[in-house]
């Protein structure tokens, strides 16, 4: 009965008081992003109709450090400093000579990391006088983790939610509107998008695109309304560097560094917030390398290309360069709704270009093995996406067993998965199927149908 | 903008040692449990048949402190230490000069405090050389806790599942299948016991009490196999004591001390755990006033009678003198399946006889009601059982503020409600009943159908 585990702690005050803007310290910069409809660079005025004043700057700032203001840190002490393990247990299990961390985020009352960046978004609000944030969400990790935020910081939130979603899987619905959010599903009859959908196809399920494209209609007719996005923004990935920055201190109590920094990647917001403080150790000579783990069925960094694309499935959002699978790819259904994106954030997207961050791809059985595993070495059980991580450090650890070389690595454990334990009791079950199986046919309705449903 | 709460952390190197066991302080004993077959006090002979030598040997202790194993204590470092947090924003919205803190057990990978007990009997079970655990639960809080620290510690779990539960909420149960135990529904057809029930009503939906006699007729034929329970043993309450200890010295930090004690109960584990540690104090003449709060679907503490009785619906047990219902009450259907138990854990009987510890009893109308608003304003969401102390709390408080009389009011946040959410929606949906609603008549079988299932 060795211990399963080792826990390194911070003191709470040795939390960052700042987070780490990558910008200054890249080599370039990502290109600009281009308004659609004047075939220009998005103007301060496109922006500021969208988004808060406060998060327009950081999206663009070159400053390295930002202040986290005061009422954030506050906030983030519900359940910051986030502990990290090293799994002693399944080091022994894999015997391997590697030393392997998990940054735990699923500590969080919202289940995952997406807290970092939802408080800070609604303080910045907040504190413009805006009324209200109105966002999209898939099967509710985001839309959950902004409800909350609004909830403690004092601001209305709408979120609109893919209709499959909210009709099949209600109970992050049922916990947003605790937190007193307004969810609607869309496609709905509130907004012009929505009723021209319904009016086409009134049985439409929704997707992450039609949700998108309504949040804006909202707040582009509403000058007290603001859009709020769960990752892709520079400023998202921003406010999670709180990760990676606590992550290393605590590696450094313990006299360790990171030879090895993996994150899943949906659109990067994790993997952004643990590895954007190792690219300044990287670019000033270190070893350690970045790398990603994905779904194969969404696989934007190994199988996408590094070109201008819209955010968003209907071709409304600005032009952005980042690696993309095309923005009329519809992922099929797999498990991991938070990773079914076609997009990289541009942060990522120019990393993985230029050599920076390296990606593997994983179908979802291995990653759901990889998930159980883990949850009975070290009694935490893994959000499916987070599980794509553990996945990626099993291959790594096992490569280091087979050289005889010991590494450090450590991993981001984005989330929880107490709300995906349908999808254990199908892979328990025997029941489940990788991507691969399914007929191409089968994809382009169920994909369209299922589209964060599962 | 002022902040929500405020968190008081206990360092890690100051989590209890020891157990803090009140047997020796008490001005008595719980009376003797009784053999049903000879009608004379348990032998050990009779009680190693079904438990660990080591847990039989602290139900009976005097020692006032036993020293917590140091895999035991390895294990707890999962979670542990576990913050309280002052509820600032609870505080203002009621209005109260009463400050409000929080012992928050929410954050244990299995949900709830039950872990601190779990994980120390697979460790005692273990080191015997005992092959497996075989326990019961209804919606699966104990089952899942117990799985986990069977999978942490190397030991087998066998869970007996309510039928109803492990056909209608699979959830907690592919959860523990996934930390690898068994779980099997009672009735079902491994055991005599469970055919006889199936003989006789093949579509019987199970309870509390076939599952733990099926788990007994295991144990009983299987020497390798001992039976572990969540709550009703003096030593799972001695297990939970950890929670008490650590909140009074967290209190002690910021200099305070706790007028009120409040804690929920269905038979007394996380009242237990919280309030033994009181009870020296207030034996000692302090003030400080212990509460429970129980749902009055089934109001132990405050309908009950302190008497002999069986511990199961079909009267195999021990006899054991407590506070009880009736062991052949059955709980008509409500939210907290947690706390739908006809009989108090003994220690915690005996205090709520002697006048050591008060009670009140809630509708859960009322608790919802109280669960929804302290996750608007914490971020958190309680489990319904939690909910229970919150809504006592919030009368506490509301007292105080209509005395004008400051005090310090702790309790025990004892799990978190994200396996709960269908309960949450069917409140904020407003379709939600007291009990006080339903018809007599509708009682005897839905109470029945129901046990543990909701």
């Amino acid at each position: 009965m060795n211990a399963a585990f080792e826990r390194i702690d911070l003191p709470p005050e040795e939390i960052p008081p700042r987070w780490y803007n990558v910008l200054p310290d890249l080599p370039r910069l990502p290109d600009d992003m281009i308004d659609p409809q004047t075939e220009q660079p998005v103007t301060q005025e496109y922006l500021e109709q969208i988004l808060p004043s406060a998060l327009i700057a950081q999206d663009r700032s070159l400053e390295r450090w930002i202040e986290i203001p005061p009422e954030v840190k506050a906030a983030y002490r519900l359940w910051r400093p986030t502990p990290v393990f090293r799994l002693n247990a399944l080091e022994e299990y894999l015997g391997t000579p590697a030393r392997i961390y998990a940054k735990y985020e699923g500590g969080s009352p919202s289940g995952s990391h997406k807290l970092n960046s939802a408080l800070a978004q609604a303080y910045y609000a907040k504190r413009q006088g805006i009324r209200r944030l109105v966002t999209d969400t898939g099967a509710g990790q985001w839309g959950t983790a902004l409800a909350l935020a609004g909830a403690l910081m004092g601001i209305e939130v709408q979120v609109f939610m893919v209709k499959a979603s909210y009709q099949q899987k209600p109970y992050r619905r049922h916990l947003m509107e605790t937190y007193g959010a307004t969810v609607l599903p869309s496609p709905g009859p509130t907004t012009e998008f929505g009723r021209r959908i319904l009016r086409e196809e009134p049985n439409h399920p929704g997707s992450e695109a039609t949700a998108v494209s309504e949040a804006l209609e909202v707040v582009r007719a509403d000058p007290d309304s603001k859009f709020s996005m769960g990752a892709f923004a520079n400023h998202v990935l921003l406010h999670q560097t709180l990760i990676g920055l606590a992550a290393r201190k605590q590696l450094a109590l313990i006299g360790e560094e990171a030879d090895y920094v993996v994150a899943s990647v949906g659109c990067g917001s994790n993997m952004g917030g643990l590895a954007l403080p190792f690219v300044h150790d990287k670019l000033s000579g270190s070893d350690v390398q970045l790398i990603a783990a994905e779904p194969s069925a969404c696989a934007t960094l190994t199988k996408g290309e590094y070109r201008y694309d819209y955010p968003d499935a209907t071709g409304s959002g600005p032009l952005t360069r980042t690696m993309t699978l095309g923005h009329d790819f519809v992922p099929p259904p797999i498990h991991s709704g938070g990773l079914r994106y076609h997009g990289a954030a541009p942060l990522i997207g120019l990393l993985r270009n230029d050599g920076l961050l390296d990606a593997r791809a994983y179908p979802q059985t291995e990653v759901f093995e990889a998930g159980a595993l883990i949850a009975r070495l070290t009694g935490m059980l893994p959000a499916p996406e987070s599980a794509h991580a553990v996945r990626l450090v099993i291959d790594l650890a096992r490569d280091c067993a087979a050289a005889s070389k010991p590494a450090t690595i450590l991993f981001c454990w984005s989330g929880h998965g107490l709300l995906d334990l349908a999808a254990y009791g199908r892979y328990n079950a025997g029941d489940m199927r990788d991507v691969e199986d399914f007929e191409a046919d089968e994809l382009s309705r169920a994909g369209l149908a299922a589209m964060a449903a599962v």
